[in-house]
């Protein structure tokens, strides 16, 4: 069990010395701050992973009752709901029942696609997962889902296909009691895009088979290496802002080679574009699929405006192999890889891009994951929530809320007649 | 047959007047240059969609028999050899043979999963699309694929499936010769970006199925419009270098209310962001897939720093319907919804969206399509192409280089010995 290691050499050059060591100050305050029991208790439970007792236990025999029987098993969930578990599991899952995902969307042919899916699937459970239980495309995908399984496999033998994540006391809660659903907590102080490891991210990647105890074992290992000193989250969170403030550095790209880390980038966008898009100031997260994507977005990382940053998450042992086979005859000018690995392959384009990238002026944060698993995935999501906490906080704004999610929707349950 | 629509009513008034009338003049200058037959002709092929002659007859025959007898057809391609087909492919393709996307990236794991894919499939054809036979990703998956198929099909079997789209004269040509493969033509005077309307994106989408004849008229239709006054995208290619350079608005986000949308993103992304990102400017293109990216993006987007303008794809008569169940003594306090279809829903969040977007200061461009079919798709990317050609030209940059793309590959290339 290797610990993963976040190198920022790339990107210190950029920032100014003193600049950056005043930076660094206000973000050793503003992880003091976070780390303080006393303050803003009510948003820090995500600080402390679940912890591996009593409802732990149950919520583990309900994920390997489910993963021993189902075909399908439907995350209903969106945003904070949904985006850390997709990430782990498709990247990591090797077996089991087909993970579906739904409560998503509002587009009626998507829904329609989900439910074809199922048409072909026999044994089907559904996780809805709601800490606000009045979003709309889990609650009316819920219904959809509700009234599909009743007419699947009739109204009585519906309950034990249903799980349901909420917070203690809320209606989801009573909806369970109700209706004999299995009910998990989705704890009141951890906003969405913080509750990876709670049941709401640890549950269904349980049923897909990943290993939960490694991921959390990961976290804690994280959560300790903060807390002594030299914490790489301090460091990154204070170079981030400080090529944002001081040198006009706007938009932050994540990167990897490799196209299993696809839908974790769009857990990390979630994170810093809900905790610092506010006050009309932060820097926008976006992301790129490379190589791929260096034949999309490789011009302007490379030449265009000098705003970007770029954090690169690279796998120092990836799975798989495929040689390159030899066909002398052939004559395609291909011969120099001849006998070659795309590991060797891929690795060599990684290399080369950064350093194209550096050597254009793209600051270049770097992360070395050991291996892709859920060790590693577990201390990359400790590592980012709290740096991310921390450069909000550095930034002055307040990274646990979302205010202005709530714009859109007053027009839009107006027009609905809410 | 209907039009599309382009709405720029909810961007104009964060443009400063003058500014955006001698804005649309330049642009109005660079259409007129674009157009002039006598200028850059050997970067302007596109602007005249391909005719349906001998040569296209030839081609959709090719494609029909592959689709009649394929059970996975692997399109072999990346960036602008790929992105337009599948756009078309992933959001309009109704039965036919599996398109298997591979040749676009160099990630062992997910060649292994191209390989297992087609481990499961009897029938197999491959097109690979390249204008310049040196990128690494298509060439050395095509050496993979090739040594697969003769491993499948035995030697003599192989020609009949494979067709390779490259220019006249090229070592692709050559290679289909020697070894009676399929050969079809990638215009010379054709950047990879721009190349939709040739059989780098007509070939594959007719394999899917998709009816090309409409998607040519569409194109045509669009040109026809955009000789006409009152050009929109002069208009839109104006007024977005009006906000950029005047107002800062450097990043433009591409939304849709429709997840079939995505791929098409992705081939806008590439377009404007290879064309313009370069001599250190460039507005930054990238996308979010709504309603889902509303608990993503939608607290940046709605009060995260204010230099984003957003252009909207919305489908007016969306193609399928789900109707919300009732379910009165569930008790889920969603009653609100109760019979109404998710095509209502997803309007009502559409528009809220755009409203709330706008009134929190993002300008909103508007494209409304009909419905989403190949007709529209044709009118979408000429609309974008010249828009795009013509934003470039207003900016002082070259929209039909890419010059940066270079860069990583020199030290790659070193690194792996070629």
């Amino acid at each position: 069990m290797q610990d993963i290691r976040i190198d920022l050499s790339m990107a210190v050059p950029f920032a100014g010395k003193e600049a950056l060591a005043e930076m660094g100050k206000k973000a050793e305050l503003a992880f003091q701050d976070l780390t303080d029991p006393e303050k803003e208790a009510g948003f820090k439970g995500w600080l402390n992973p679940m912890e591996r007792g009593e409802a732990y236990r149950a919520m583990m025999e309900k994920a390997a009752a489910i993963r021993s029987k189902a075909d399908a098993f439907v995350l209903v969930g969106v945003g904070g709901s949904n985006q850390a578990a997709r990430a782990v599991i498709k990247a990591l899952q090797k077996d089991g029942p087909e993970i579906i995902y739904a409560g998503n969307t509002l587009s009626a042919p998507a829904l329609q696609k989900v439910l074809r899916r199922l048409d072909a699937k026999k044994e089907i459970y559904i996780n809805v997962i709601a800490k606000n239980f009045e979003t709309l495309e889990p609650g009316s995908h819920f219904r959809v889902l509700r009234d599909y399984l009743i007419r699947r496999y009739k109204r009585e033998d519906t309950a034990g296909r249903i799980v349901l994540t909420g917070t203690f006391g809320s209606r989801l809660e009573e909806i369970a009691k109700e209706n004999g659903y299995t009910f998990l907590e989705f704890p009141v102080p951890v906003g969405g895009r913080y509750s990876v490891l709670t049941p709401v991210g640890l549950f269904p990647m349980a049923v897909a088979g990943i290993d939960i105890p490694a991921l959390l074992d990961g976290a804690l290992r994280m959560k300790e290496r903060l807390a002594a000193p030299g914490n790489p989250a301090v460091e990154y969170a204070a170079l981030r802002q400080c090529l944002y403030q001081e040198k006009g550095f706007d938009i932050e790209v994540l990167a990897a080679f490799e196209p299993q880390l696809d839908y974790f980038a769009k857990w990390w966008v979630q994170l810093f574009g809900e905790s610092e898009g506010k006050q009309k100031q932060g820097v926008f997260p976006t992301s790129v699929s490379y190589s791929e994507d260096l034949h999309s977005l490789g011009q302007y990382m490379q030449e265009g405006r000098r705003s970007l940053t770029e954090t690169f998450l690279s796998i120092e042992e990836p799975d798989g192999s495929v040689p390159v086979p030899k066909d002398p005859a052939f004559g395609d000018r291909f011969d120099y890889l001849d006998g070659m690995d795309f590991l060797e392959i891929n690795r060599a384009a990684e290399s080369a891009t950064i350093r194209a990238h550096y050597e254009g002026g793209v600051p270049c944060f770097r992360i070395f994951l050991p291996t892709l698993d859920a060790y590693s995935f577990g201390q990359l999501f400790y590592f980012f929530m709290v740096a991310c906490a921390i450069s909000g906080k550095t930034a002055g704004i307040n990274p646990f809320d979302q205010e202005g999610v709530e714009a859109y929707k007053r027009s839009m349950f107006d027009m609905l007649g809410k």
